[in-house]
Order: C-alpha cells, then structure tokens, then sequence
C-alpha cells in the first residue's frame, strides 16, 4: 500500500499506541499538524511550551505505555530536552518528533533560523542522541524503515526516542508497507535454564521476597508478578519508582521500600531476605535513602529486562516475561508451603492534631483519596508526603523519583487527565514547583479535566532550605496570589478556587472540591520549615553526600 | 593570593563585567549560592525557570556585555540549553555554571537523581559542547586555569561558555592567581596589509556603503564605525541582528537591510554599491528576506572578528578592531570627498485610521516611544512591527531574529530591566509568546522593573496562520484573562493593568501607562489575522521555503 510520509508516521504511531500528541506548532512541522488535523484517532494536544509538552506525554505515557511530542526544530526540541531526559532516567517511552528545516537547506547547508545559523544541522541530534534509545531523520528513501526502527527502540527499551522530520517530505508519496513484529527476541533454551535457577532459589528460600521495581510497568508485568507472588505467597515490596504498579492493600504487600529510609519492618524484612527477587531493581541515592540498601550477599536474584544475574551467573538473550512465564509454569507444579510474611503495618491514624501544620494537612489530604484515584506528586514536600502516604487500593501514583525535576507534575496532570479522563486526579505540589511550569494549569482548564489541584505554599524552595540556606534569600520566591490564577487561566465559567488557612477552612474545601467535577484548585499555606517529618531527614542526606557537611551552618 | 573555588570563580566573573547571576537553586549548586549572598558586587536574581534565566541573562548581555547562569545539574542546564543555543545563534557571550554532583559521585559513577542513573555524567556536557565555545568541568587541580580559558573563550567569541562546578569543592583554598588579559591577539603587519586593501577600496568606490552586523555590538565597535562613517561621509545600513547597535537617526543612517525585504530606497543602495564594508556580516533566511540579498560580485568587504575577506584574499591573525583602527588611522589623511547617500526616508506619519486594527495599533505605538528606551519585541507580529519602525535617538531594540524563539522576549527584558534600571523597557509581545514563558512577569513585579508590557492577543499563534492553517484548531490557544495576571503575580499593591479595544481606550492607556513608575500592562485584542503589513509575505516566503507550495491549500 502506498501512503504519504505524513500519514505514515501517523498510522505507525497509532499502531504503537498513541492516540494524543502533545506540543506546540512551528513553521517546520505545520503540514505534519495539518495532517494531524484530518486524521481520525490521532488528536493533537496544543500545550503553552514544549518542556510542558514532553512533562504531558511523559504522564500520559505512565498510564498508556506510550507517549508523544511534536515540536519544531532548535527552540522546540531544545526546550523538550529536559523533560525527554527525565522520561530516560525513568524508562518512559516517548516520540518526540521535531519537525526540522527542508531537505533541500540540510543539504545545502543554508543558515536558516531556529539554527545556529552556521550551517551545522547535527548539534540537536547530537543532544537528543544522549537521552534517546534510538534517533531519526526521515528520508523519502528510508522513511517506513527508520520509522519502525525507532518505535521498536522506544518499545523495547522503554525509553524515548527522537525523529527529525525535515518539512518538505509530508506529502511525498511512499510504499507504507506493514508494521513489523514489536515483540523483543529471546532465546528459549536460556530462558528455561534461567528459571531453573531462578525456581530453585525460591524454593531454597527461607525469606523471599519480591523488590519491584519501573520493569513491572514497562513491560506489563503486573498480572504475571501479581500472580506468582499471590500462589506462592511471596510477600513484595516496591522502590519509589514502582510504587502502586502493583497492588498494595492486599496480604503479600509489604510496604515502600527505600533502604533505611523505609519502614523499619520493611528494611529488616528485605534486609533479611536470603532471597531477593529484583524485578528491574536500580538504588538511586533518591530511592535507596542514600545508598542504604543492605541486601544479603548473594541474596538478589536481579531480573532485568533482557538479562537474569544469578549466583554469579549472567543470562543474556531472555526476556523478563518469558522468565517470568517459565518461572510461573515450573513452580505451579510445587506444592504451596511458604509462611505468610509479616502483615503490613495499619495505616496511620489520621492526626486529630488542630494545630495548623502539614501534619495535619497531609492526613486529611491521604484521608481525601478514593479507590482509583491518579495521584500526582511533585518533587518536595509532595512527593516525600505521598510517597509515605497509604493509598487506597486502585490508585495510581505518579511520581518522577530519579531525574526529580521540579515543575514535572503539573504538566505531566495533563496528560494524566487525558489519558485516563474517567478517573479523579488529585494533584500535590509545592509553590516553587508550580511556578517552574505554572501556565500548563490553563490546559487543564481548557480540556475540562477532572483534577483536585493541592497547592502548598510555603514562600520558596523548602527542600533546598532542608539542605542548606534554611533563612537564605535565594531559597525565597515571590508570593503570587494563587488561588486568583484559575480564573485568569481560564475563560468562561470561573473554575472552584478555594484557600485554606485552617482545619476547618481545609475540612470545608475538602468538602467542597470531592463534590466537584473538573478543575478543583485549593491552596495551602504554610511556614517554610514545616514539612513531611521524612525531611528533615533527607535534607541532611544530601547535605552529607553533597558537600560533605553535618550542619549547614560550618561553611 | 590563595581562597576558595567558588570566591575565585565569583572574582574572576565580576572581573569579566558580571554583577548578576540568574538562576534557580538546586541541591547541587548551594554552597555556591551561600558565597554569592555573602558576596558584595554580584547578586543572584531567582527566576521561575532555568529557561528564563538564561534568556533574562541573554537580555542584560545584550546591555552589559555579558551574561551569567547558575542552575543545577541535568533537570536544570538541560532545561535552559534553548536559550544559550539562542544566545550561541545570536553572538551573545554567557557564562553557564551548573552546580554538579560530587565528585565522589562522578568518579564512583554513582547513580544520582538528576542524571540518568547509569554512571554516565558525560552526556549533558555532549549537549553544551554544541552550543558552548568552550567547557569545562571544574577540579581543584585546575579550576582556576580552566576557569580563565572558558571566560576568555566567552569574551573572545562572544558566545556562551558552560563550566560544571561540582558541589564538593566550592570551599577547596587554591592558589588564585590573577586573571589573565582578555584581549584577543593578532598580527600587526597583517592587519596593516588587511587595511590597505580595504581603504584602496574604499578610495576606488563609486558608491561605498557600510552593513553593519552583530559584531558590532559584540566587541564594542561603535564608536569606532561610528567615527569612520561620519569622518569619511560613508552611509551605512543595519541588518536586523544589528538594529540600533549604530545611530539610527543622523545623516549617515540608510536603514534596516534585509535584501527584498527591505525598504526598496535601502535594498537599491546597497545592492547598487560597489564597496560593501561588511561588519560582521552574515545572511540569514529570516534577516535577508529569503536570501534575496544581490551584493555585487566582489562588492563584499568581508570583515569578520578576526578575518577580512576582499577580492578573493582572505587573512587570518587580525582582530576587526585592530583593522578599523587602521583603516581609520589611513583614511584620516585623505580629502573627504565623498558625495552624501540620498537621505533616509522621513519616519511614517501615524495613521489616524480611527478602525481598531494593528495599523492603529503599531503608529502609536511608535509614537509612544521616547529617546533612550530599551524596546524589547518577541517573535511574531511584535518583531515585525518594530524592525518596520522608526526608533527615537538612543533607543536599544533586543530581539531575537536568528534563533527565534517565541517567548524569549519577557524573560529578556527582566534581564534588560536589571542591567539597565534608570532606562524606561517597553515590551511588544503576542499573546503565543506571552504563554510561553508567562511567569516571569512576576520577578518583574517582584523587582518592580520600569517596564511597560503591551500584550497582543489575536487568539493564537498568527505568524504561523499567516504560513499554513489560518482557520486550523492548533494555531489556536486558550484564551487568558491577560489583564488580571500583573495582580495574580504580585503581592502587595496592584500594578497597573488595563485593556483596551478601541482607539479611544488605547489613547487613554497610552497616557496612564506613560505616566506610570514600575509595571505598567496593557493587553490589546485583534483579530487572529490582523498582523503589520509585512507579516502576509513573510508567510508566503516560509510557505514556499519549508514546503516549496505557494497557497496553504494546495496540501
């Protein structure tokens, strides 16, 4: 079948999954939006930049499996870097396209704007080269090709990947062909040597466990790891970067596990582990409470994407769900003996504490959620809180724990909202956050999303003040009047916008936003050192593994 | 002399003209920011973003001479690289430092937050390699070496330089040392020679013009050019990177150059001559009209910052200052008989149209700027508009031609606004742009800036209606309550805001607003195809250029 270049890359796409691009228009991707524009399935989602484009993407990915940008060439795909790295370090797979200068001034290397303007056309590939799994400039000659490379990069790899679209070539005609195979390879036999191994260990086990990790949700683990862990009573524990991938009120949920930074009944129960199931295990400093895993000599049985490690041993060629399978089907045979682990520890009880502090704050916010909810938390206070927080059971938590960009989450609500919009979103971010990418709030508006907005305002960059300069001047930021910004954000009906400054001011919003659809946006206020307790804690951390310091005034 | 890494960095950037630092905090660059609030001479002014502090440094480089940085590593630097690539395309030295992890860390290959966490901590300096003159990544065995290499590279290319400052060793005692000459070396006979060459043709020429370029600004010639033009009665013409870097009022000015596009009096002088004494010159698609500029062949005196290239010689070893010094000191003795140009065109009579439409619109505007003012104009309508206007005696025009990024403008002028307090800043910028980068209308407030903001709000993004999709649903963007924001964003009194949608409430906001100390915003609405006349052919040229059709529905 013959197709335009265009219409090709819109097929591939909606074959991959993608039904929403996120991003902004420029003079070299417009015929790629006009295409966009005309096609069913496929719909274009303006945001106000493109770093809030890619954050969009990014958190629509999280829900969807995959997501995608269009912007154009230099100012847009530049702009986008920042946020396509995030997706990277997390393992999110996103398509960014960049719609670039014509062929005919690549090749004669003319100085066109949105360049250098110094006839170089390799430095943006150059930069998108460091973040994604696989790059592209489409060619007439080899478009469907490298087309269908990069997408089976991004879906194998889980990770985003980049296509420089040259403006002139929309609209030329090509054999489309047909969308190959995107399963990854592997090899049987290895496979079924791998989990012998594996099988063996378990049944070895005095005190397994399960540590999953962003592998589960990259490669749609869930029900197979849910399922072993159900019928052979392996208790699990997930990082902060896996957390409510899997189901975490049932018998086998263990808890967060963060090193010495979880729950101490967690730590001991994975530090005692002489079995450690790691399903795409990674200790960042941000997840590992600063490298303070403990697990056991020889306890990990690492499970990555295409590679088991095991007792010394190291198996190429495999897939973590074939294992996974051949792991499954050789222990239905054995009989259930496992001792059931510890219970989870009860969730807290929600502090009667009147006294206007995030304490308080923060048990009525966990008491607010409902099953199913989309929890988003920004870096900060937020995400510290949330991560500590009991969710109910079906909620899924949107966190972005490793590249920890401020600003991420509001954006990345969007495309929350859009991909899952039957669903209630409850958004926490602090006030330096929300000010990083504070206009994509007016997207939220204008798609009508249904979202609760928590906006906590403390007069700065309370996480940096844990850290260091906890009365510096840089780590204050102006004061704006946030409650007023849903109505200027928005035209037509004046969306519910409450603040609170009190239990009951609070008791009352609460009241007043779980009763209302579309944009509920309530702000918080409170003094800059009030924090989540886990602050304090992590502040000083940093402070140690940064600059080498105990207290932060010895400088 | 011996003191700390960071003091030294702190002393060697306020010895290269750097009273500002803009920027955000993060968890790696502290302790820095702890020796900048202790240090008397150089400031850190927050921004919301990473990106808009590189353009709020971009926007005082254009005053100052340069600009400076600071953000943390990975989530920060990547997110403000459009900019420096922005400032790399226009020739506008900044100094970027990005706080870093450790160097425990980078040596152990640690896995951090803010990277990818795979060990690797080479791939953000990849992507400043290609926007950077110079990089360097700071150790105390070197930083104070490395640090007088990239700030001479700054200053010497007048393009952005980028140092990783890793957080451990901002207090480490080096020698210091004191820093070395800035000016760049050259070859006086060369220069001799060079300057020969190019007063025989200024002697032969029938007609001589001089085109000035960004090198001017760059390395402080105007006096220089200035003198020489007036001494020798050379007329001389400004392309669009180089507007009011030159007098644009006297007997000597031409006009702005842009091939065809130009005023038709302008583009028939200078393609008419027969000695072009270039300065800088560099033709770019958005600056010349679609490369419609018809220099004569061998009309070219090529003057570049350190090469002249003139009938078909070209040398290398000298420095465009040094040659205009001799040229100027050889010419100086000659007669001065050069006949006048014909004289400038007389500047528009504002149109009394009483019909609400940018024509209306813009003549005022025009008529409201004064001698001194720096005028900022964002992408689009705004920069159109002003390159087609008559500027008063002394007025700055900052804009951004060659990388064009929408949004660069609001930023910009905070940056201009602090470099340049006892000036009035007027911004022209659309209500696309304005989206972008809308927050930092709030450090304006917070620094009570003396700046007026005309906001053009025609429904979305009408340079590109005006190339493809007049009427498609993704030029179009939500609709803001522009006119609230100046209270939104500030705290305390509230700035003046008003709106105007006729000819008589634009007159009365034009009084107020003239009258006013601080912010004053003045939101304008027109129709989504009312643009300055120029921007229609603008269009066509794009259309033709990146999609070689000539009508946007021939798709």
């Amino acid at each position: 079948m013959r197709g335009s270049i265009g219409s090709m890359v819109l097929e591939r796409l909606r074959h991959s999954g993608v039904s929403r691009i996120y991003g902004v228009p420029g003079d070299y991707n417009l015929e790629f939006l006009e295409l966009i524009e005309r096609t069913p399935g496929i719909e274009f989602i303006g945001t106000c930049n493109e770093l809030n484009a890619a954050y969009a993407a990014d958190g629509d990915a999280r829900l969807t499996g995959i997501g995608a940008v269009l912007v154009t060439y230099g100012v847009g795909d530049l702009s986008a870097l920042s946020a396509v790295a995030g997706a990277c370090a997390e393992g999110v797979p996103l398509v960014v396209i960049s719609g670039m200068p014509p062929w005919h001034a690549i090749q004669s290397r003319a100085l066109v704007h949105h360049t250098l303007a110094d006839g170089n056309y390799d430095n943006v590939m150059a930069c998108y080269r460091q973040f994604a799994a696989a790059t592209a400039r489409l060619h007439p000659a080899s478009a469907v090709t490298e087309t269908d490379r990069v997408l089976h990069a991004a879906r194998t790899f889980s990770r985003p990947v980049y296509i420089q679209f040259p403006s002139d070539i929309c609209y030329v005609d090509v054999e489309v062909g047909t969308p190959p195979a995107m399963e990854p390879q592997f090899d049987p036999v290895l496979v079924e040597r791998a989990a012998d191994l594996v099988v063996r260990r378990i049944r070895q086990a005095r005190q397994p466990v399960v540590l999953v990790d962003a592998l589960v949700r990259q490669y749609g683990l869930v029900e197979r790891v849910q399922q072993l862990c159900a019928q052979y009573g392996l208790p699990y524990a997930a990082l902060s970067t896996a957390r409510t991938i899997m189901a975490e009120t049932g018998p086998g949920w263990l808890g967060a596990y963060g090193g010495r930074a979880s729950d101490p009944h967690v730590a001991d129960y994975v530090h005692g582990a002489d079995c450690v199931i790691g399903l795409g295990v990674r200790f960042v400093d941000s997840t590992s409470g600063y490298f303070s895993q403990e697990i056991g000599a020889g306890a990990l049985v690492d499970i990555q994407a295409f590679s088991l490690t095991c007792d010394g041993l190291d198996f190429q060629g495999i897939t973590a769900a074939a294992l996974l399978d051949a792991v499954w089907r050789k222990l239905a045979s054995l009989p259930h003996t496992r001792a059931e682990p510890p219970p989870a520890v009860q969730a807290a009880v929600p502090s009667a504490a009147q006294a206007w502090e995030q304490a308080a704050f923060w048990s009525r916010a966990e008491a607010f959620l409902r099953p199913g909810d989309v929890v988003v938390a920004d870096n900060g206070s937020s995400m510290v809180a949330m991560l500590h927080a009991r969710l109910p059971a079906g909620c899924s938590l949107l966190v972005q724990p490793v590249w920890a960009a401020i600003g991420y989450s509001l954006p990345a609500s969007l495309g929350a909202c859009l991909a899952t919009p039957h669903r209630r979103h409850v958004l926490f971010i602090g006030d330096g956050s929300f000010q990083m990418t504070a206009q994509e709030l007016s997207t939220l508006l204008r798609h009508r999303c249904n979202i609760t907005i928590f906006l906590i305002n403390n007069g700065g960059y309370t996480i940096e003040r844990m850290i260091l300069g906890p009365q510096a001047s840089y780590n204050d930021i102006a004061n704006w009047d946030y409650a007023s910004l849903p109505a200027a954000f928005g035209s037509g009906a004046a969306p519910l916008s409450l603040r609170a400054g009190s239990i009951a001011e609070l008791d009352a919003a609460l009241v007043q936003a779980a009763a209302h659809q579309g944009v509920a946006f309530v702000e918080v206020g409170f003094t800059p050192m009030d924090a989540p307790p886990a602050m304090a804690a992590m502040g000083q951390a940093v402070r140690r593994y940064d600059y080498g310091i105990e207290t932060p005034d010895l400088t």
